[in-house]
């Protein structure tokens, strides 16, 4: 379909949620009860004791997806109008799949404090915040603060769905092509939002990982010019490894793993022959991979995944976000740790019956994907 | 009912509304037009055509219904939580009455400067804004300066919508009284954010309306005490009469009309006598009115009218917001004027056929309400 028949599709919809009521207001006796005088009693109440209002409202089963618009799918900073779209869409599958009541709140401020602001005075009326398309490196101080201030589970999207998913495909490539993910060595392209997350989940599940980190500059080392403090902290802290200056194709030599979390054609059939025999490629660029399925297998690739539906093998958050929140609510979870992430990534691949290089990773449609993390994230 | 039969009915139901999807996402195709890759499409149009989001997002059907709960119901500054009960409650009405895709914004802040920001930053996703329960004299200056801020319509409904409604009803109470409004004394007791606006609606419909306006302190002159910036300007506007000392009794001398939007019991059989023959009584005092019907009945009121459903001539705010807003919507209104409230109160009150002592408003079942009110604001 072209732009034009997709706005046209849009505009016959025009606004792809919407609300409904739970209870019917068709007497004064529904009126007395469900609004006025009825509800003051229910006022009164959630003032004295807040912690009910899962119970008693909307909180029990609302997310609030919210971006600033600053890095919204591979568009880039295209502001809080450009979002829009991806965060309705996102409260649309939030309740188609997993029953959640989410709702778009695209922020007309780029400002990380104001952001942290406004989502701590919203989140009363929410039972978790779903951060969307935040530009790295803001995003990752914006998340913590968001954590530590609040009571109902915050989780970056970009980082932790893509990061989840991405260990989920994994462990099934790693099986298929007959190795261990923890004597790999793997080179994440691409060092933002989830390019750290996809790091620091890898290492954590698996310690014997070797991880090199380049981004547009090259090979992520501690001499390299202009570290921001959160690729200084992923060497610090020992996810990826100081390789030293180079470039992408230098960081490929003899990995066993290419993860792409960057843009277009950045990786050619060449570098995938530098990689060590059956390499496993995950090209994830949106919507045009670092390299297409045929000329990574025509270089060798044994396992090929990227982020569109239209090939096999897609890592897309919506297999995450949904089970994720739905876990959550469901469990009254607090906070989303890195041990419910790993088990939600294990959760993930252990469906798929029998791994093959065609298929790693369950269909994004599979009903049992959200039982199966949710179940992970309550655990 | 008692509290802990609305309590446990709240707790089944969970939640009064929901979100619906508008669209089915049962195959891949279907996520590739109404997810990725086909909203990127629609985000890199609306990032440069943002006028356009009412007709592509849930912008075109969406009010967020904001509150700071420090003037919730009758039961003061209790809290987000406190309000979100109302907030949910309005939501609800919106979409059963009015079709219109509404959410609760209760804000954890009470500072007027960060409720503005807020409300800015998040107003990309809805097309009308319906602030409620937020403390006078706060209120004026948060809703002039968002006002004057946003492309979408912005009102407090404790003030404007409260000033409708109780401009229509004694529109045809001074008809069922044989009395020109233009030409009655009236007696507004409560000088919030409510009174304030029923005071200014009633002034700018009929010119030759005598107004006093009388607070905890008494009447509202020059030289009371402690007079804040919206109540002197009231007198100098010229909306209120400058009557000097004195008590409400003294006040309600030869009134013909008295407007409580104060408290329980305030208003004495006593005091409606001093009144002119045949007087108008609008207790709105909720859930206990100034005066109860019968003792406001037994001292001669002609016309009785409080803002309960349980007695006859309910002067109820939801006869005006979801037509307000469905009017504001469908015209794409971005400011309602003091001209559309005078043509929403006419409209609402010429919905009585033959209006009589006990029957002076319509029912807020009545289905031509919304579309009568919606048409006056777009008209």
């Amino acid at each position: 379909m072209d732009a034009k028949d997709i706005l046209d599709a849009f505009r016959k919809v025009g606004g792809r949620v919407e609300t409904k009521g739970k209870v019917e207001l068709k007497t004064k006796e529904d009126f007395a009860l469900f609004y006025t005088p009825g509800v003051g009693k229910v006022s009164t109440y959630l003032a004295e004791h807040p912690e009910d209002a899962r119970e008693l409202s909307i909180k029990g089963n609302s997310v609030a997806v919210v971006s600033d618009g600053t890095a919204v799918l591979g568009l880039g900073n295209i502001g809080p109008y450009g979002a829009l779209p991806v965060m309705e869409g996102k409260a649309l599958i939030f309740k188609q799949l997993a029953g959640i009541d989410a709702w778009p709140l695209v922020l007309d401020t780029k400002d990380p404090d104001e952001i942290v602001k406004i989502v701590m005075a919203v989140a009363p009326n929410f039972g978790g915040i779903n951060l969307e398309d935040i530009a790295a490196p803001q995003c990752f101080d914006i998340e913590r603060r968001l954590i530590e201030a609040l009571d109902i589970p915050v989780m970056h999207d970009d980082q932790h769905g893509t990061a989840i998913v991405t260990l989920a495909g994994l462990i099934n490539a790693t099986k298929v092509t007959g190795r261990k993910l923890n004597e790999c060595l793997a080179v994440v392209n691409g060092v933002g939002a989830a390019g750290s997350a996809i790091m620091r989940l890898l290492k954590l599940h698996s310690p014997g990982l070797r991880i090199i980190g380049v981004d547009s500059k090259g090979i992520i080392h501690r001499s390299l010019e202009g570290l921001n403090a959160e690729k200084r902290a992923l060497i610090d802290d020992g996810v990826i490894e100081d390789a030293g200056e180079g470039d992408l194709s230098k960081a490929l030599t003899d990995a066993d793993i290419f993860i792409g979390v960057s843009k277009a054609g950045v990786l050619s059939g060449e570098m995938v022959k530098r990689m060590k025999k059956d390499p496993i490629v995950f090209a994830m660029a949106n919507p045009v991979p670092e390299i297409m399925p045929e000329e990574a297998k025509a270089a060798g690739a044994a396992i090929m995944a990227t982020g569109r539906s239209d090939f096999p093998n897609q890592i897309n958050n919506a297999l995450v976000f949904p089970g994720v929140f739905r876990g959550a609510l469901d469990g009254k979870v607090r906070k989303i740790t890195e041990e419910m992430k790993v088990r939600a990534a294990e959760a993930l691949s252990s469906l798929v019956d029998a791994p093959s290089s065609e298929c790693i990773i369950p269909d994004i449609l599979d009903p049992r994907v959200v039982p199966a993390v949710a179940r992970a994230i309550q655990s």
